[in-house]
């Protein structure tokens, strides 16, 4: 292989995101093949030109004999299962995943021997949409994608995660399974929870709420539109972040049910709110140049970049 | 003044919706004008070429001499201020409002012995932006404007009221009072209360989840980039409604806590939420076709057809 030819992907699970990743691949380059368990999405795929099978031994086995980088994309509650497959039939491949949490899967792969090559990842994309029909090779540009820099963690396999992230248009977030979980509560489970329930009581108000409904309403709910199957998948295996941060919220919002039912007033909440907005609409991200996968300490200096808002935008 | 031409209408209030408003009627054939109490509102507004003041005295002089439909644009919290003025310098004329909530407006107007010539009215239409630099003759094209059928209503003004809000291009929802506020409570005031909560989640996960952070969490959040007075002058004013509506959801939030505390699972929370949203989704708007203002039960018709989702496109 040359050093303009691109490694093989192997897209395990070719919904909305593995799909998207399997077009987003081929258009930057790579030999990219996949896998699916509908005989449905396979021929969706295939209808399209791309090379899916839903046949995983075989799949697992061609990318085990082209050394190609295994991407799981399929809920959390059916890692489990494609990762005895790949313990099987590649458990020499480079491994990562685009699951929705990181500790559960990290979890998994231990258990079934797989961590030596595994690295942790994340795009921060996706749609109320899924299956095949919703894919879009540019679901990732311009997003971030959260890469593993778990203890452990080896430089080579770790590069070529990176690269692909990069290659698909994202910025990669270094960061661990623990905090990527608690972040990703914050940011991304807590908001379906809210949806939902904001979605509850405008429906509760009958047709003339939902006929009066404008941009607020319909913007806080977009994501209760999601299938209630997947949205579980997203959240349940997060459960104990995502409870966490529900307290949380739960005390905020009856501090503003007492201060509205006793002053009449919404000040601290919609000052903090605010404030909070403002913080997020001016974050910036910065790119880390300093720290080079292999360096000394690298792992921990990536994860301590990540923290603080740093990116990575290229590798060597 | 033949059949095409059209009453005056003096806008009260230049700011996002009344400076919309006064665009709107603008281009819609209306000979408008209005007042603002800022001189850089007033200066913003007649640098693009609208008739605007800082007198409130004489804008409301004008409006009496010339019977024109006078629209109190203000927040909640300036609106007895402006009754006073109208009640004394021009209390024949038809009179509405856009305020956001309509129980206290028309308490209000009531106080000030207006309430035979006032019609209620609501668009559901805004941004998070405010004053004359993010108005927009476009922001009621497509929008549902609520127009007031509570007792008493004279079908004259109501007339007036309606077409102007046709003309702006928006669709009339027929709704008494409190049925607004409790509505409005629901699909406006609930959802810039939950995104100050999850923007709030959100910052207190620091850069690294702000970094994260994608569409549901911007799209949940969006309205907490409104200024945190406005969103009290919007929401304080209805607190009876919108405190009920905060209890039913606290109520919705704790049992999915519970549920994913004691089983792992959000399965009754995203059926229920998913349910809601496509019942907001598949709603649809039906045209009252049958009721013509000052027929006999007007009032009581429009505002039962109302409840049912039905919308008036035009009138006589």
């Amino acid at each position: 292989m040359t050093r303009d030819q691109k490694a093989p992907v192997c897209v395990l699970g070719t919904g909305l995101i593995g799909g998207s990743l399997l077009r987003a691949a081929v258009a930057a380059g790579y030999p990219a093949f996949g896998y699916n368990r509908s005989q449905s999405g396979v021929a969706a795929a295939r209808a399209d030109g791309f090379d899916v099978d839903d046949d995983l031994p075989g799949v697992l086995g061609r990318a085990a004999a082209d050394d190609a980088l295994i991407v799981i994309a399929v809920p959390m509650p059916a890692v489990d299962h494609i990762l005895a497959s790949v313990a099987t039939f590649a458990p020499d491949c480079v491994l990562t995943d685009v699951v929705s949490v990181k500790a559960p899967v990290a979890a998994a792969v231990h258990e079934h021997g797989l961590a030596a090559r595994y690295v942790g990842g994340h795009p921060m994309a996706g749609t109320s949409e899924s299956g095949w029909a919703a894919t879009d090779p540019e679901l990732f540009r311009g997003a971030v994608w959260a890469v593993g820099v778990d203890p452990g963690t080896h430089a080579d396999p770790w590069r070529r995660v990176a690269a692909l992230a990069l290659d698909c248009g994202s910025v990669v977030v270094p960061v661990v399974a623990e905090e990527h979980d608690r972040a990703v509560a914050r940011i991304s489970h807590l908001p379906h929870v809210l949806a939902e329930a904001l979605a509850i009581a405008g429906a509760g108000g009958g047709a003339l709420a939902l006929g009066l409904a404008a941009g607020s309403f319909r913007d806080g709910t977009r994501v209760a539109g999601t299938a209630p199957e997947l949205v579980r998948a997203i959240c349940e295996p997060n459960a104990d972040a995502l409870l966490a941060v529900l307290e949380e919220t739960l005390i905020v919002l009856g501090a503003a049910r007492d201060t509205l039912a006793e002053d009449g007033s919404l000040a601290d909440l919609t000052r903090a709110g605010h404030d909070a907005r403002n913080d997020y609409e001016t974050a910036r991200r910065w790119e880390i140049t300093d720290v080079r996968p292999g360096d000394h300490d690298w792992l921990e200096r990536l994860r301590e970049a990540g923290q603080r808002g740093g990116v990575i935008t290229a590798i060597d």
